[in-house]
This record gives C-alpha cells, structure tokens and sequence, in this order.
C-alpha cells in the first residue's frame, strides 16, 4: 500500500499564529482513497530545515506533500528548501513569470520586484497551476518517491490539490479499497466502552477500530481495509453490526450525527414535541434542540428559570418546596418538568437544575450535582448525577445526557 | 536561548478525524514565555514511531511537549512509547491507582479493569496531576532535556500544562523578554480593523501585532521583544495604548475574556439584572449570559419563545401585531424585550428574533436576518441586521451582537 507524508512549512504555525488546518484536510482526503498519512512534520521557513524535514518525510512514504512557504517575501524558503533536497538549481520559467505578470496587470497594479521568485521551480521538476493566486506550486520526482509542493493559504492549496494532485494520486490507490463507518454513543465511558469491545479494539486488526470522546460523546470509527470497495465496505458492515450486538442503545447514531439531530429527528417523525425548562444549563439544552433546522417542528417553549422567583413564576413551583428541598432537588427538577409541560401543552418536557459551580456546593449537594427529570405525561422519569470536570463540561454534558434520556423513552 | 518541540500522537490526527489544536496552543503560550517552538511531529499510536519520534524532537529542543494517547484504551500507547525510549519500564504508582478509583467511586460506577494502565509510569519519571479526568500526565528527564505528556484531550491538556508545566518552563524563559497583550474587539470585520491600523500591522514590526478572528470576536495581540521584561512591558502597553486610540468602543476587553464576561461584570458592577427572550437564537443568548459563573447576580429570567403561541402566551405579545408584521419583524423584537422586561421586573431585556435558516427566508425577509431589541425602561433600542454563512454562525454572531449592544449602554 501505498504511504503519504504530510510536511507544513512556516513560522506562524509554530508561534501561536496560526491553526494547521491543512494537514487535517489533506489526511482525510488522502484517507478516503486509501492512501495512509504515516507522520506529519512542521518547521519554521528555514532551508536546512526544510531538507531535513523532505528526508524525514520520504523516508516514511512514497507521497510526500509539502504546504507552505511559497510566497514572494524574503521568509519564504520552501522552493529553494526542495531545490537543495532535489540536488538542483532554481530555474526561471517563463511562462510562469508572464502569467504572473497578467495576474498583477487584471488588477491594474504593478508587480512588485519580489514576486519574480515564484517564476522560479528546481530545475527538473513541473509547476503545478494555481488559479486562485501568484504562487504556483510544484511536483517533483525523485528516488521513486513523489513530492507535491502547495501554497499554505487554505483555499489555494484545496483548489491545487483537488484539480491537479487528486487525480495522479487515485492511480496509487487502486489496489486496496478503504471503507469508514462512524458509530456515535453516548452513555458510558470510554474504558468501559472499550472494555466490552474486547480484543475488537486490538491494533493492528482489519477492521481497525479507533475509538475518541468529547464531552461524553465516544465516536467508533470503523476502518475496513480489502481489495475492493465492496468487500472493505462489507467487512465494515460487519463490524457495525457486531458493536450495536454488543452496545445496544448506547449506540445513538452514525457518521457525524449529533444526539440533538437524532432525538430532533424521533421527535419529528413521531410528531411529538418538546418543552425545557433549564436552571444550571442556563439555555445550553435549548439551544443543542435549536441547532437543527427545523427545530419549531418540535420545539416549542424554553424557560432558563435561573432565579427562584422565575422557577415560581413562570413554572408555578411552591415556594415551600424551594425552601424545603431546596432548589436542586428531584422534587424540583420533577415539579420544573411538570410545570413546563402544563405550560407549554407538550408531549415531553425536561426540567434541570443543578450547581454548575465552581461555588455553590456544600457536603450533601456537591458541585457538578444535576437533577434531570423527563415529564411524559404519565409520569416522571427523574435521575441524579454529579458531573465532574468544571464548569462547561458539566452543563454541557447535563445537557446531553437529558437529550439521552429523551432519546430512550422515543 | 532554551527551545521546545512538540510531537502529537494519535491516529485520528493522521486520518482526517480530528484537527490538532493542540499544537497552536501550546507553541502560542511558549512563545509568550519566550521559548520558540523549532519543531512538532505529529505520529500515529505505534510505540516505535513514538520512540523514533521523541528521538527526533529531543535532537531539536531541550523541551519535548507530547500530547495524546493517554486515554485506558488499547490504541493509547504514549506511556508505553515513553518507556522504551527513556530504556525503563512501567510502574504501577498506587497512589495514582487510588485517585483513579475514587474518581470512579464519586460518580458511582465500578472502575473498568482497563482503567489500571493509566495508574502506571516509567520507572524513574513524575506523574502530573490532571483534575479534568483520570489519565496523570507524566514529567520526565533524560540527557538533560525536559519531557513532559499531556492528554489529547485539549481542555485536560490546557488545565495540566497552565497549572504543572509552565510555571516550570518559566525558568527556562531566556535572555529576550517577550510581552504578549491581547485586545479583543467586537463591531468590525477583520480587514476594516487593519486597514484602521495601517502599518502599525507590518511584518518585522517590533511589537508585531497580529490579528486573528473568531465568529465575530477580533483578538489583536501585540507582541513586544525586549532586553528584558520591563521594557518589553512598556513597549506593548504603548502599542495598546495607540490601538485604543484609534479603535475606540470597537474594543471590549483585554486577555482571554469573552464579551459576556465583560457584560456580566459591568451588570454585577452596577447592580442591574437582564432577562432574555430569544427566538431564532434558540436559547445561546441565555448560554453565553450564564457560561460565567456567578451570572445569578444578575441573570435571572430567559424565555425561548420558539413558537408564535410561546411569545403570545410567555411574554404578552399580541396574535394581531404577529399576524400584521410577522414574527422576525422589528416591532416583535420590541415587543419580546418589553414582555421579558415587564415580566421578569429586571432593569434590561433582551429580544431576538430572526430567520436562522437555511429554510424560511423570503426576498424581503431574507435567511440571515435578525432583529435584535433592548428594553431598557425608558424606550427601546432595536436594529435590524443580516448575517451571513449559515445557521450556526448567524445564531452564535446575533448572541454576540446583542450582548455588545448592551455593554455599550452599560
């Protein structure tokens, strides 16, 4: 098979300027045609640098590709940087320089002096065209390996890659097929995840299963690797079905599915709606519901009853159950959930409260303590959990784990 | 001068899963400290490329920063990595075992068995304490060079690395002062800023201002390099003072600090409270309000009037003026924020209303448009805008320009 390396070439990506976006976009590309990025590299703009790095990288793979430095200022080195790796000179290119030359002219404004350089490619190798910008990018050869130079600048170097690398680099994907499912949980660990998955999780096995989390969310990927598309995709079909055999309704989606989509989506096609009445999630559960188009097929009325006296008001709770129970208390949770379904004339509501910290807590009623409970109208489902981690993940992950609830009573 | 390199491990960063910002953030908050970022490597989860990596990173830099592959799974192989390239083996620590269970006992659920391999080191190396989740980093030595690993996990990595790693690092600090200060601007787009400030944003500049965005939010950050701290001080706090100069109210704030951040203090500053009724913002107004702990102070009432039937029944408004101008219309949103005002008895209130999209616009009322009205007890300010790039940056920049309408009545 086939291997790429992936070589980010500038200062700004290793002072804190800059955000490499562009080896993200190139692995998932490269990944989807079945060519493996083994190792990526960043360097400042420095020439040896440069070198050692194209060593580095065409030791590890047959692709190299390089993005960055290809600009008209002093601090741009990556040609010179291939130039001396290749063991060539810079040649001048004329039909680079005049197509340079016309691109500053359609902008009626001088060229300036400094851009003459990217009218320059080692000697032996091939410009690449950018029709978003000045600078050209260039494909190289050597020693059997295949390098690909590309501007940094996002939109240029995705238009170069698309219209000019793609192509050449499909040929190399040919003889093995690469087949991706997701399966998105949520709802237990990730060790305990893992622990039911057994050896399924084991490196080096075809299907790999790789397994990541953020805020209680665990993604599965799923990667099958076979001669063909078919089998790859069939032997990653397996796999789906042996993880939901053994996950269950941990299991709530696919691909990049949100627990909101997926409870937004049982909602809808089930024409039932939704109330929330939120205290410590202060609207994030609100606002997870109305991140989907077409939310108002479902949604209808949130309260963030952040004060007591809105919890009274608005929901209609007795004040002599704030003051007995206190208000983060599964009595309040249910009458918060109670209130806004009879308010709100839904078919669910939700009701949270909860100490999001980091002050608020005492011994009984620790920080990261949350009540949620699920008005269904024949009854309420009110669960207790203590949330770790601070501030954010705890509301964030109340927030999800009611839309789990939700999610399992649809 | 002492310098660091950063490897990255994990396979999701080599297959398009996962964009690697953990990079950005660490060579940023070395930078300030004055230690240059000469390298990163980013590998997937196999030990010997872990090995051949620290290899590399160390020849580079007298601190490697290694983030990733922490987690209990079978695929998080750092520890192990680590081992083989100082030439020690893993150890159980029990003390580490014990903090692990009791984080599980705190939240009620068995340890996995999978979990124990986080509660082992090399022999002979320090582990970090991390109180964001249960994987310990680890501190290491070698050939007079610094180790340090972090989780992937970037809000565990930040939390271990500004509360265990850089206070240690600062020692290292070298000859140059660097001074960092950040200006956060909200109300302008990104090229109308640095046209407003010319040179002052030239390359080679010394302090050199850097501008980046963020959903609306301008973070300026003046870079000043010096003999030494003092004088670095002052040269970046007389770039800050030109900036505010010729910026004005367009700046809100200073460091890390978020608009509401700035909005809640000058609420809690003057005693006045702010209540919130939103629509096509779905609940993020109420979220970005009580992202900040302590926004009870001021905080106390959000409606999320989705429905028609939510704004008539929760907040007064009348069937007639809703039938006549429709629900996004500007005399709605004056309606919204006086109904919230009246209801909740606070001193301000808020009222959204909008086209989120992608459905529902109409040549007059295009997808993006949001009104946007502040209740204040003696009249209304309401303004009308159109924002443009989809569904979630048009909710989270109509949050954000309603709250920097309100700091500049504050």
């Amino acid at each position: 098979m086939r291997k790429a390396s992936i070589v980010s070439i500038g200062n700004e990506l290793l002072n804190g300027q800059t955000l490499n976006t562009n080896t993200l976009y190139l692995s998932e590309r490269l990944f989807a045609i079945g060519i493996p990025v083994v190792s990526s590299y960043t360097i400042g703009d420095d020439i040896d640098s440069i070198v050692r790095m194209l060593n580095l990288a065409s030791g590890d793979a047959d692709i190299v590709l390089i993005t960055g430095g290809l600009g008209p200022t002093d601090d741009d080195l990556t040609r010179q940087g291939l130039a001396k790796f290749l063991g060539s000179e810079l040649q001048l290119q004329n039909n680079l320089l005049e197509k340079i030359q016309s691109i500053f002219a359609s902008r009626n404004r001088p060229m300036p002096e400094k851009n003459n350089i990217q009218a320059y490619i080692p000697a032996g190798t091939k410009a690449i065209e950018n029709i978003r910008g000045t600078a050209p990018g260039i494909r190289a050869e050597a020693e059997d390996k295949l390098f690909f130079v590309l501007p940094g600048v996002p939109s240029e170097m995705k238009q170069m890659f698309e219209e000019s690398v793609l192509t050449e680099l499909k040929r190399f994907a040919g003889e093995q097929a690469i087949a991706v499912l997701k399966l998105k949980c949520f709802g237990a660990g990730e060790s305990s995840v893992a622990e039911k998955l057994g050896g399924l999780m084991q490196r080096g096995r075809n299907p790999l299963i790789n397994c990541t989390v953020h805020y209680g969310v665990i993604t599965l990927t799923i990667i099958a690797t076979a001669k063909d598309k078919v089998k790859a995709q069939q032997m990653a079909e397996k796999d789906e079905q042996t993880l939901r055999e053994i996950l269950g309704e941990l299991i709530y989606g696919t691909g990049e599915q949100t627990l909101a989509e997926v409870v937004g989506a049982k909602l809808a096609q089930q024409k039932k709606t939704i109330a929330v009445a939120e205290s410590c999630t202060g609207g994030a559960l609100a606002k997870l519901l109305t991140d989907t188009a077409g939310a108002s097929r479902y949604f209808t009325y949130g309260w963030v009853t952040y004060s007591n006296t809105a919890k009274i008001k608005e929901l209609g709770i007795k004040a002599e159950l704030i003051e007995e129970d206190g208000a983060v208390s599964c009595r309040v949770a249910e009458a918060m959930a109670q209130g806004a379904r009879k308010r709100a004339e839904t078919d669910f509501a939700i009701g949270i409260t909860g100490i999001a910290g980091p002050g608020g807590g005492s011994e009984q009623k620790p920080v990261g303590l949350v009540y949620i409970s699920i008005d269904s109208g024949n009854g309420c489902e009110t669960k207790r959990f203590v949330f770790p981690y601070g501030r954010d993940f705890m509301r964030l992950h109340a927030a999800q784990t009611a839309l789990n609830m939700l999610r399992l009573k649809l």
